[in-house]
């Protein structure tokens, strides 16, 4: 754990993670193994028992383990050497049935697995909670006009509700993405030294199947040793994600500018304050988002590098997994419960989006008029009449109705009172309130569904 | 096209790419909006005839609107133009209907999403010939012992057909993958300016059902222009199908370097000849793969870092996938496409794989007596017992069989004749068969439900 | 060559990597190796002058090699095998004589460093005609006041040329590393099959030392081929560059924003326009830039990655370079020259800089009271009366100074006219003159230099 | 610190990035801001004392800081919150001036530059001591035989010397870079909250300078809060040492195999050890090296991306450096660390070396042989003879010397004996012993110069 954690990271994700529960699922499968291995005959149910009882970290040195793993070049290694001497101590005989017949990437990728599960059940927790927000903001905001914006400036009129719904629906879809993956990730490692179980003999696909049920993972047709795309696809479903939470906070910080200012991060004691600057109030969760968006693509590119592993099990590439993976998950994991803490408290200007609505005088009705004018002369004279307006406005800052009230190039097309109701905004949202209604509904079916 | 393209890409992907190709997308975009939109009574019927029959690429000049989409900052912008002049050109009055109501990014994302749709058509014939290849490879050799690696070093025995099972049955995954996005991916763009369809009044939806009916595209349930992860989904499932390629590439690799020549490419006039060394056989196809292998992660990053667009629409990110993923899709469909023309022609050499299993003197079996000593004399002391006769036999260059022959330790537990057939390379390959017929009847009725 | 070359791309860069530039850079080896070898007694002149005749692409069939490249895995092999044939028809004799001793990556290596020497001297000239705009935006506005800000929020005033200077500063450092690399980039590459340069019997670095003479390139202790930090430091330089041309492409874009209006990139026919919103004027280069910023750190993690190369020539990773690293090359000198062409027109609007620090009604003067009351009477309760103004400023819509004029914690450490002059811009810039005076000195000198 | 530190990292740098050094850096600055201020007059001699005297992490809790930066969004504010405090406690009067104009940014990056330059002296002994290694191996082995492999294929002879002079020419270059980048990186950030040190008024460059001085850090022309080229130098520099580093560790782990077995790692209790396989001895230290040659590319990208901050001070990409940066130089000197401490012991084989030289049997010299004949006959029909020689001893599993013994196509162009001659090793290894001699020289010169 780092001085910086509690910024990036969720408290719950970073004991997933910790050292502790690192090597616990390790003996998780080593406990398992021993149980199923019982249960199929291939070792007493004592030595089970006895091996059973001694798989919990406390009683295991940690700091023994991270200088011996300098050496064997892996975690297992002096985790089993230790859970061996545990058992050995009160049952010379049982001893030797510890890790009967695995290697030690079927207890590491096992544990990971295991950690896995209760890591993505967490995101998925915040992913519901942070669906959940965006549901009551879209739908409180479903009429709210905001101004638009595309290549960063200023585009024409919608709702901050259909906003909200682009993110929303994005949300789900990765929520059905992380359904999707959970019957190739939630899988047993277990093949032996080789992937065969030979040391099992012939036992070995019954002692699999009772190990995979014992742990309720799936057993997969043949162990996985150095094929990732089980791992990888983890990273690569949360690293979608990131995208969208990214997004989000790259949505949030433009609308907190101080120039616009439609947007702010909930205050409070102590948050975002400038060491220097009293009036300031930073977004600081937003940060926190974009700087886990800046990172999380590397970490994915990792782990796909990583998946060209050689031969039955890999030189390199596993091991770039050990750290990489847990980072990845704990940054976009971090994010997103962040993200969900902050978002019920964000706070709407509404009266401030509708004033920058006005500020370019009236150029972001430009296409309004261009459409209403393009129907009755045709697209293109319409629009190089509507743009020498809006040149004209810009240049000699006017409202743009004013100057097309003085153009003689559309009279005869529209009266007077029609361009008026074109500048009306609640005439030019188009179907965003339909649109936002068919994510909502979507939205709320989905999470129905769980 | 460029020179090194038939080197790393498959001419039917370059095809899909292609300038001609990427203008004709959307182009088809053009056209079927124009007919969806008088199928909804939008714009007379012999307007929306005379703009479909302008919307064929042949009429287009390319190089003008590569310098214009310099200036106007897309292509969309210069292809509608033109497509207005040429409309107008024979019928002033419907020239004005051209691209009624749509923003550039709904064109060229739709366009894109046509061009996906035919490379991942594209691709899945590759990987289904590619896993036909496997399934004949892993069934002929579900018997060839050969030796497993493990971090590089020879480990224990295993075959031949087992090892391809492994690329088999993540192959059959990455198909799995790939079906899962289609629904998400094969969607419809249409969301005007900035995704309210205000351009169209109250009947944008009908014309976005409409539309996507015409073009088979799925209808979301709102725009998606700002989110990108149906098309950096593309991105990240295409790469970890290249994990894969690179890690049969890698295998290959090492299974034709000089000293193991348990594989080879297949030969051919010119085929991987080397200009000052006659007698090499470099494999072309593995270097391809593993080049590929190599630059994917970091396009997949670069998609993934671009998902944080800007509000309704992006300045930059959008423009970073233009190029960024016709790329990754043609670098990955063309390793799949070189690995699958390749791979028939794979030769194996079993006799030279019997071989290998011979050059340790019968260390590889170590762990099968380790396992047999431990089942009788406990776990820790047979491993001791038989790490010191491995090292024995290593420091006097004697076969494994013949030191512990010589052993005291071990006598009493087992015969002579129990020794010797632990040697056996039958005896120890544990479930390599089993675990192979699993994984090809899953291939096989993964193949039948398509 | 693709149609969206003109957008992200420079034609002069396009140039030097097109498929007839790469083929002549081959040409260029082979023929400084024939007259090299003349040099050298190694092989008849009349051989060199044979050979050197044909060494011209046009007499290149640029199609046959991209097929027969597919199949020899480089594209040297063919270019030998024409450039043989092409010899032969005039001079049996002399067509042996063609890529003596040398192996394929001597040509292709030496090849690369051909077209990087020219492509970075284009790179060179567009920094320093960036360098020279930036120097004149410093000088012009070393004293026009802007506000500064931090985190996206408004923070305290500064000028635009010191926001100038910054962007100069860094673009001089990148020139000095560029300056830095190039004796380690400038090198030959010829070292035979193995780098032996065996085939030359004793001769191997007589002839080498011929040959750079000849090319102009440095000669290294030894061939380099599968040691590729001197490509991979091409990428890694430029990659440090494109981060700051991103920086720039950001701060234009966020000045450029509807809401703030300080910069505009220059307008034009056809420049950054809308094809539905007419008042629209896209900042296209920024986007251009960006999106290149996107890219490249995928691609320079590629050309790291890809260093890890086999032994004495490596397989995949050598190959990766192959297009990466033009491309990478492109998209930064793309981003630098459209960047070195629009900045010069770029728009500065210093009375809209001036309005947008008014628009906090004094809050961007906090820190200016702060350190004044500080100095007083502590900095902390100076900050914490300073905080609780700014709140209620905000809070009642206030400005500051008013707010502060009727607060009686400051009262007796300053007199109101102390105040007043605190909420100066010009009182409050600091040191932003004198730095950009010394960026401004560093860079003139630097240039001088050159 | 984590489990798997001791097995990726070093201790030293470990310690060097522990959150109580990361702590302790950023109060060097402080405390030496306070002496700067002092000596500069701004603020009491007294009240500097009072503040260094506090600037001890021992005396900070750790903890709460850790909590409180997830508020304020960084660390420097909670430090400067409790050192004003601790030094309150004493002297009320001199807490004012904690932190006295600068920002939090000045203290952070300052702090990183502190550790930065103890983490580049500790890689600098590491390359030394490697350096060193390298030297001597390459000179004990500049004679000794080995097959040199391109495409992992063998190739031709050549030296292991020259191997490894290889290596060390490309390390030798890396200590060249780091050394040019220490002017650029070892600099004092001190700006105050926007870069013009406002808070100072005309004090600013006096202070800079004085404190420049204190902490021996080069002082820059101006502040560089969002120009990041210099932080990012440093990862894309070690990202260029890692490329070399992960290449050692692939070229001794590919000589390593059980087929090649010309080196090892050294072994030792507990060293490489399988848990499944007695007799293995896999190469921890490769696995080590080539997992942070997988994890680093990806790591630089990410610092190059975040260098794109928004004007004064960004948001997020800086925040995404906090934690890379660290990690990244732990990783590179974790790999070069364990890299140096493990090759002093390597195991060289050179007779196995030999004996690898016969496997193909005299394919190898296939080039000697071409060469020798194209000399008399013209390089391609030599090329063509040799060719068809090859296939016939590999068909026919013949040596090629025999083959050739019998075709008749050469006859008259050389003697038996010739023949003979051009199948010793000796008489192929070009100028591996004089290249090596050349790098050599070069690496002792440049560590005397140093």
């Amino acid at each position: 754990m780092s001085i910086l954690d509690p910024l990036f990271r969720s408290a719950a994700l970073d004991q997933v993670f910790s050292d502790a529960d690192r090597v616990q699922a390790i003996l998780h499968f080593e406990a398992a193994l021993a149980r199923a291995e019982a249960a199929s005959g291939i070792i007493p149910e004592a030595s089970a028992r006895a091996i059973v009882a001694k798989c919990r970290v406390e009683n295991f040195d940690l700091h023994l383990i991270a200088q011996e793993a300098a050496q064997a070049g892996n975690l297992a290694i002096p985790i089993v050497k230790q859970l061996t001497e545990a058992v050995a101590k009160d049952d010379k005989d049982s001893a030797r049935f510890v890790h009967w017949g695995a290697t030690s990437q079927d207890a590491i990728d096992t544990g990971v697995v295991l950690q896995l599960r209760r890591a993505l059940e967490l995101c998925e927790q915040d992913l519901q909670r942070l669906s959940g927000t965006l549901v009551s903001l879209a739908e409180k905001h479903r009429a709210t006009p905001m101004v638009a914006r595309t290549w960063m400036q200023q585009a024409l009129p919608t709702t901050f509700g259909f906003a909200v719904a682009g993110w929303l629906e994005a949300i789900v879809r990765h929520r059905v993405r992380l359904a999707e993956i959970r019957p190739r990730v939630f899988t047993l490692q277990f093949g032996g030294a080789v992937g065969t179980l030979a040391a099992l003999g012939s036992n070995g696909p019954a002692v699999a199947k009772a190990l995979a049920l014992d742990l309720k993972l799936d057993l997969p047709a043949a162990p996985w040793h150095a094929h990732r795309d089980r791992i990888a696809e983890v990273a690569t479903t949360l690293g979608l994600c990131m995208g969208t939470l990214g997004k989000i906070a790259r949505d949030i910080s433009l609308r907190t500018q101080t120039e616009v200012r439609e947007l702010f991060e909930p205050g409070g004691e102590g948050r975002g304050g400038s060491s220097t600057m009293p009036h300031k109030r930073n977004p600081v969760t937003c940060a926190v988002a974009l700087a886990a968006a800046k990172r999380v693509p590397g970490l994915v590119s990792t782990l796909l590098s990583a998946m060209v592993q050689e031969e039955e099990r890999g030189l390199g590439g596993w091991h770039a997994e050990w750290e990489t993976l847990p980072e990845l998950v704990c940054l976009v994991g971090g994010a997103l419960h962040h993200l969900a803490e902050m978002l019920p408290g964000l706070e709407v200007d509404a009266a401030r989006m509708r004033e920058n609505l006005e500020i370019t005088r009236g150029l972001i009705f430009a296409e309004a008029v261009s459409m209403a004018l393009g129907d009755r002369m045709g697209k293109l004279p319409a629009h190089m009449l509507v743009e020498a307006a809006c040149k004209k406005a810009l240049a000699e800052k006017r409202h743009l109705k004013d100057v097309l009230l003085r153009e003689p190039g559309w009279h005869g097309q529209l009266t007077a009172a029609d361009l008026e109701s074109l500048f009306e905004v609640r005439n030019y949202l188009g179907s965003a309130e339909e649109f936002t209604a068919r994510v909502l509904s979507e939205a709320v079916s989905f999470s129905a569904r769980r």
